[in-house]
């Protein structure tokens, strides 16, 4: 039986940081960058006096329209893919807005995945899979199987999970020779 | 550890078959009842030219809504989730644009699961749980744990599986002593 990757969405494969960081820029005349939210997240990086609006983006239903996607995903998921079954999982449930402009975006940049191996969830222990490759590690630390950790600003300071710092690297690793 | 059930949606907790027949009988002004889709799918019981309007019909973004609730099932996961995780679990990638109204229908029916328990997905092998509950025995036959068939029209002759007949042959069979 083939094995099965699951891969995370925001900060794993599409840059929701970015664009948390573009919308409070422009809301704010800020010039916040992601080197900024290093070993933490963006909510706590900003004067208390923002916060609200800055939780407030991602229930906005465009939050996560039009991601860019991360160097190297779509082709390395596509390698992957020849040898692994790949379930798309996220955490969808936080942000119940975001469904149709999820499915649409994976739609559009993974057409070669099969949207019944999308899983929209909230807490990922439920998920049963080989690998699993999310940048939040209180995920993976619930997670029956292997956990990959991809680099992100906010998790740089987490150690207790192998760290991959791109999509080649995650081809490397689990590719089979 | 607490064990886990996953409880599927349509047809084991609310009645889609009976919005299904519902909108069929509104639109042809026919009779059709529940015991005309005896071991198959509505699809396959209504005459050719009308197929594609029924097939159309959980395509539509209220098809979902206000979904009868079956009985006993709410008191019935109340009393389970004292002794067991439970999360909802259903096949809602088949059909995108019905992912807000089954969010709201939890929500609404079942305000004791954390939201974070829902799972929103296609292929269902991808749940990690010690039970599923579903009336659809494909989800069963690819479950690693224990399934239990929940008794529809369309499986009655399936055979395969542990099968239960009501949300309180629910309760009797999973609750702890």
């Amino acid at each position: 039986m083939r094995k099965r990757i699951a891969i995370d969405m925001d900060e794993t494969v599409c840059d929701s940081l970015g664009r948390h960081i573009e919308w409070y820029n422009k809301q704010f005349s800020t010039q916040l960058t992601k080197e900024d939210t290093a070993g933490t997240r963006i909510y706590h990086v900003v004067p208390e006096e923002h916060m609200a609006a800055v939780k407030s983006y991602p229930h906005h239903p465009d939050f996560f329209r039009d991601l860019m996607v991360f160097d190297d995903a779509i082709e390395s998921i596509k390698t992957l893919s020849e040898q692994y079954d790949i379930f798309f999982v996220t955490a969808a449930m936080e942000y119940p807005t975001s469904f149709q402009a999820k499915y649409e975006w994976l739609k559009k940049h993974f057409p070669f995945i099969h949207e019944l191996n999308y899983v929209f969830c909230g807490d990922k222990s439920i998920i049963n899979a080989d690998y699993l490759i999310d940048d939040t590690p209180k995920h993976l630390a619930t997670f029956d199987g292997k956990g990959l950790l991809f680099h992100a600003f906010h998790n740089m300071y987490a150690t207790d999970f192998q760290r991959v710092y791109s999509w080649k690297e995650v081809l490397e690793t689990l590719r089979l020779d």
